[in-house]
């Protein structure tokens, strides 16, 4: 059926409409999704906050919570050897190739309810409007086991084994009980030695849907975006070391003061980003030595984080900051040192579907607002490997990784119909 | 005898001396002086570094070390209620008014050998010298228990109990371990209900000795200098409130970022303090939250700590800061609070003693510095009730409340020979 059919067999099965009676029938599925969302977020590792790690017991309950309702509707389910849920919803014959939809399901410490989960149950939710009508590929229903990094300190263990990048060095990291990620995903009753059937093959794309965790979208009034890239990341600490000295008895000219170097630096890191479109440059945390009031400081050591879609762009603020460091160091004779930490470079989405996403969004009735990701996302991941795509929806004020992350019924039921509408025209695309 | 009847009999008693006979009897007694810090330096409350605090057990062996020096040169020794080393070489007749001369026994954590120990020893070091020989005062060496403040948090309580200043508030405030001030000194075996007896009477000044613990006399190659004022002092902290926020997914012009206002605000405090003879501006400390590296800072609080001479100087350049901070708030779209938690005046010297003080150190040969102190000290208790004026000593390269603190030993051989000097001055004056 059409996203038009669905709407009409929406009206015949009752659903309560407005004056679009399409647009109702997406809500009502929005409406399902969020409080399945919000259910969902009440599984956690610890009360009250909603945290959920790599392969904890909250995890588990996920798990087998969404592969009951995938099971529900047909789907053939299985969590792989990296605790990934995976449902495949069959195409037209059974050799076709995979349309992959998901997202993580694991959270970071503290959460909102629908950073990563809420692709996933959108891919589920879609599934079930499908009510058996077939297309040309099959949908492939992802859960990532893990993306945000909090029980390992490395991101995107679930992906990496989809794309094969799960190696023996990854297996061996260890969290901070000092189990190893092999003897974790054992514990959870996995074996690592099948990681190869993790592996995906024979795909024609992966669709990430994700919430924005950002005020773009909400600041535009946009209820959804296309991701173009994501965006590549230097990340570096700035060391500056001058001579902690008695703050009254140290005449301003005798000084030198680590933290006022630190400061003339980050307010440099904030200028020098401002004004180049879709450049972002942190200084999120400074750690001062010995950081006494009546001290004059010794050392201090700030972060950096640059971000932008072109790697030209970010790697020539970086090395503009690192020389502003240099200059302002030498100036006020302490010492500056430059520890680098990450230098990713950015990835850009397949452009063949996100061209296809981009219309299906347009054809559905949404505008188009086409952007980079600032934050990494599985989609990066899959990219290697797979074609891939990615759909924002809006993070209204902007909020995410807090309890009060939330999203618009709205804008859910729109980014509901899209993605029908993506799957036919994909459909139309794989056909012709 | 005179300060050369001194070096003659140095001579006669055998002391090496060099070209100048006189100098080299001074430098044999400094050599004993520096001894004697470094030897009480390993008095500490822990192993490897020198860390003594208010009434610690290190504290008691000090005091019985020079009470005990004390009494060999014959003088009249008590520890006070307040646990101060009291004693007194009585002057020409039993009533004189006292001249005290003195610092404290206590230290920061992690210290070097000579910051406040050096003024006590230098007082007893001064007797010895004399030999017998009596003023129209007598001279009360004074070693205060407690200026740094480590323990209970509150600087001075030695010098408040000779100024009358130790009440039941103090008494009743309470250290780490829950002990009250008063409960630690009946610990100790001293009675709170007599510290009536440890004020002080019938004085003619106190002279404080102390090293600079600041760079200014080793940058003009000056041995020592004359104290003209203790700087006030403003400590606030200024807490600028924004909106944590993902680094990677808000644009520049979106953010609330605490850290880049406060980094703005430090290079004001900075470039404000600069160019005023003798006012010095310090931020020393500086707390981000949530502090992570990928976090756009949400709030920040930074501690300021302005000095000067004149009380009205240092207020101009703290009102204008405070100003500064709401408008830089303001701009950003944040909140700035300011928290006064000192409003220090500054206090002068006895500009009779001072005078005095200068003189005796030009006609002991050395050039008169005069400066003001940017550290407290007793000498700024003291002088609410006492005529005070304040005698430094070097410090070589400025380091203090450091392992790697010194003196240098000609410095102190004139610190005493100007201190003798001073004497012979005073004897003159208050005879006159």
């Amino acid at each position: 059926m059409t996203a038009s059919d669905f709407a009409h067999r929406a009206v015949a099965d009752g659903v309560r409409t407005g004056t679009d009676a399409g647009l109702a029938a997406f809500d009502s599925a929005a409406r399902k999704a969020i409080a399945t969302c919000r259910r969902l977020a009440t599984f956690s590792d610890e009360p009250v906050f909603t945290t959920r790690t790599f392969l904890s017991e909250a995890a588990r309950a996920v798990l087998d919570d969404l592969r009951g309702w995938m099971a529900r509707l047909g789907m053939d389910t299985r969590i792989d050897a990296a605790g990934n849920l995976r449902g495949v919803y069959e195409g037209t014959s059974a050799d076709r190739p995979h349309l992959l939809i998901g997202s993580h399901l694991d959270t970071v410490p503290h959460a909102g309810a629908f950073d990563g989960v809420l692709g996933v149950v959108l891919g589920i939710a879609l599934i079930e409007t499908l009510e058996g009508r077939r297309f040309p590929f099959a949908i492939e229903v992802v859960g990532f086991s893990e993306e945000e990094g909090v029980r390992f300190g490395v991101p995107f263990i679930g992906s990496r084994a989809l794309v094969g990048t799960l190696d023996e060095t990854l297996l061996q990291q260890r969290d901070a009980e000092g189990h190893s990620v092999a003897e974790a995903l054992r514990t959870f009753g996995l074996q690592p030695s099948h990681l190869e059937q993790a592996r995906v093959a024979n795909a024609v794309g992966y669709l990430e849907l994700h919430i924005e965790q950002g005020p773009v979208l909400d600041t535009l009034d946009a209820p959804l975006g296309v991701v173009s890239a994501i965006v590549g990341q230097t990340r570096a600490d700035v060391v500056f070391a001058g001579q902690a000295a008695h703050a009254g008895t140290t005449p301003m000219a005798m000084r030198r003061d680590a933290l006022a170097a630190a400061a003339e630096w980050i307010t440099s890191v904030e200028s020098s980003a401002r004004g180049v479109e879709g450049l972002v440059a942190t200084v999120g945390r400074l750690d001062v030595e010995p950081g006494a009031s009546n001290v004059v400081a010794g050392r201090s050591r700030a972060s950096l984080d640059v971000r932008h879609a072109r790697d030209e762009v970010r790697r020539e603020l970086s090395d503009s900051l690192r020389r502003r460091a240099g200059e302002i160091a030498s100036r006020r004779r302490v010492e500056a040192e430059w520890i680098m930490k990450v230098d990713q470079p950015s990835v850009t989405m397949d452009a063949r579907l996100t061209s296809l996403l981009a219309r299906a969004v347009e054809s559905s009735g949404a505008a188009v607002h086409l952007m980079a990701s600032g934050a990494g996302h599985d989609a990066m991941i899959m990219a290697s490997s797979v074609p891939a795509a990615m759909l924002f929806v809006r993070s209204p004020g902007g909020v995410s990784h807090h309890p009060d992350e939330t999203v618009n019924q709205a804008d859910v039921a729109a980014a509901l119909k899209a993605t029908l509408q993506f799957l036919e025209d994909l459909a139309v695309a794989v056909d012709g």
